[in-house]
């Protein structure tokens, strides 16, 4: 699938700074930029950088001084997610044959604390059978116990706050979906995007769980279309993906997102209990 | 029905120090306090009072220089809580019609952050027609949900906490009592007596739910039979109806406390699903 | 002092609803209600009632559809709170001296849990000499480490929240004032009034200690003079104390308040540090 | 300098486990294994694997039906950290200067929220010249407010936690040094060793900050010789560098760790505000 995607953001910067943002369009073997532009005005140079394990572009600006900076990023790009029988024996790999890069993913981070919800997880989820049942239990439960709320939470939210709370966006039922995986040693990253018909418009955050040798996408929020993202960053949280990381004195003032399909004949693929297949942007 | 019940509680008071300790069995018109003594060796003069609603009998005492004390508290109490038809219409009494000393627990509290769990309480208990019914829900749910783990929480556990761990102990089941009541706008209070029959023997806690006009007991964890309580005290949760409450530097070296039935025809008194009775110590 | 005071509160009631106000100034033998008046449009049946220890006039109201509300209430209010001179030996009540009315202020509540501060209550503040001193200490310390930043925190926002991340309103502000004195062994309550001189207008927090047997006003916003206010309550936090307790489903969509000194010879009152003076609004 | 290392753990396991270990000496510019033995009885495979940013090594073991297992490792290992001057001129790195790998360790992590504690560590350490000076201060900082004392915290604890109860072991400690440096854009990371003159031995932690392009070590304990250490491993923080990650259901049972110094002339090195001299084992 080709898709059109689009963020401008405006910032106050008050006081020199340096900006981290995390809004390019990922290239993956599933996703390839077919053509993109990053500006920023006024003219600030950029870097663009990786982390260690790859799954993101950070592009990363020193400010000098006081300023109106606006950023704009577009791209054209191709998608060719894996669709994935979730109904056949996909097994959860065990521990002890998992790779060395995806052993972090198992343990606690900054907004999954997923050392406390372990009686949780398996009190509510042990008895199901199968990994990706659990998870799609997982992923269920969510949508039907948390209430998206705009404004309810903030940057600081974590799943240990909405466990309890039952109400959150985009960002917490990722983050709860993260936790209640891990809990149950199942390893899961978070997974950030730009996604197709998500309204209002804004930057889209869902849950990949490492089912059967491959991380597979899960969307508590029902908000989007699972074949309808473009994938912009995995990590363990948002604390490694967030949109934006700001040292210094900077305000957002302003944001606009949009995501748009150009292929003419996108069928638009939600998790179909008669016939469960996954989807996966590994 | 008649009881027996003690408890010796042994201090290493390190530094000058105030302890309030709230052990004696409370004179309600459902229980009488036939005989009792309370004796701190060496000599230290005590004081007893209650506190504002009445609900406790703190025994107060200044402890001039470091020393070993010990306390011993014995009593003969007759109880004779009433019995509650809890399939009959018993209403919730709406908080315009409730006396002014029961709206404070209505209100969050040290331990039971009901502010914080109301919608967690509504998904869960909310459906459920007539008051009976949901706090009974309430207790089944947390004796299903939550395991009884000695050691697993201290004393600045809240049900905030037991929320999300799922373990505790007697006083985190009542906290969670009283918090998922409170948010469903259903007065309730924290329990303490002596226990028959509880293994291993200690102090107990469980939780009062305030529904048709009187107090009715709850024990989320079915550790005792209803009927098989002395009434120590009642508050908003722990922090009104500790134990012990001490002001300097005092730890506690040995603990044992006993609860003996006295008439030889005690029949224990459970919930039964079938016949719906409750129990009152008002 | 005489002062005029208002406040003025519109409710959007979408679903029936019990609400509980806590808006009247309070009648003590510190402060005469000259004049006052409770209206709400529509008209619907209000009761006044106090709680157990009388320092609150509630009011509260059943609407049974939905509607919009509009709350006013006015009143002329004489004041005389007590100088006390803080540079006495004003002594610390020792805790088996406390009358049993005073006791539950040493306890942890809802937002002030001063079992999980008493460390850092006694490193930063123990080695003061003095009660006065250290309850001026801690005024001072809140004031100089804690940021006044409207909308930073919210109703959920207790001090242990404050004591990590520093900035609050007046409510936090009091909180942790409340917290460390508790935490030092010295009662302390939530006070609520209308403030002269505050801006934006708005109800006030603040905290009050029990300091040589009386309670004692302290204000860490330093945000309006200690004789510029009219008591409208106190309590053990603002659980107890809070403007308005809503039992259902209403929003608040507008409020005014208001508070007007009519004496023309009013003297602002603040701390002195030449000249240590404290307020008494008992 | 020359150190024999070595640690016993027995485990018992009641339920098919793996378990992850972390216990070995790290092989690093700084320090050389000169020999190893790493057994388990009964025997069980072992595999040796690391982390994406190799900061340390991995022993994984399946476990597939209940034991006790004894795991024992010894090691002989030469250390060559490097003195660093840290009266120079060594400036914190710009963010935008720093190398992609070090990001991570600026963002908030598990047990160390450096987005809550922002406010806290400008307002005490913002006003200090230079990076180096602003790390000696937190972890003077530490020592000086945080009381270390053995089971006051868990494994759950973290620096949201040690900033208000102000109590805790070295875990404590180092979590909460990489979380003040991180909340004043300093990269910090947990540090895990074998720590020669440790009392009661046991595995050590401490922080290392990000200063001058180079990993410089810290000790907010102050319990052994800076240059007494042998490093087994640096992660974000506990989550990364756990001594033990267990999958199932596995009880420590007893614990021996040894570390002692093999050449006759260690000089023991401390911090001297007269002469500030850092250590690396980078």
């Amino acid at each position: 699938m080709k898709f059109q995607v689009s963020s401008e953001i405006d910032y106050e910067v008050r006081f020199p700074s340096t900006l981290i943002l995390n809004i390019h369009a990922l290239r993956t073997p599933a996703q390839t930029v077919l053509e993109e532009t990053f500006t920023v005005e006024p003219y600030v140079r950029i870097e663009e950088f990786t982390s260690v394990n790859g799954e993101n572009r950070f592009a990363r600006m020193e400010v000098t001084e006081p300023m109106t900076l606006r950023i704009a990023y577009r791209a054209t790009v191709d998608t060719h997610p894996k669709t994935i029988d979730l109904d056949q024996n996909l097994e959860n790999v065990p521990v002890v044959q998992l790779d060395g890069s995806v052993i972090p993913f198992l343990f606690p981070s900054r907004y999954c604390q997923s050392d406390k919800l372990y009686r949780m997880a398996y009190n509510q989820f042990g008895k199901i059978e199968g990994t990706p049942s659990r998870v799609l239990a997982i992923a269920d439960w969510i949508y039907e116990n948390v209430e998206y709320l705009s404004g309810s939470t903030n940057s600081q939210t974590s799943a240990y706050d909405t466990i309890a709370e039952r109400a959150g966006v985009c960002r917490d039922f990722a983050h709860l979906g993260v936790t209640l995986c891990r809990a149950l040693t199942i390893p899961a990253r978070y997974f950030t995007g730009y996604a197709y018909q998500l309204t209002p418009p804004d930057f889209h955050a869902c849950f990949e769980a490492f089912i059967g040798g491959q991380w597979i996408l899960f969307d508590a929020t029902r908000l989007a279309p699972l074949n309808g993202l473009v994938k912009i960053a995995t990590g363990r949280d948002a604390a490694d993906a967030a949109v934006a990381s700001i040292f210094g004195n900077v305000v957002c003032t302003a944001m606009k997102v949009d995501c748009q399909v150009v292929d003419p004949d996108f069928v638009p693929f939600a998790y179909d209990r008669a016939n469960l297949k996954g989807m996966s942007y590994q």
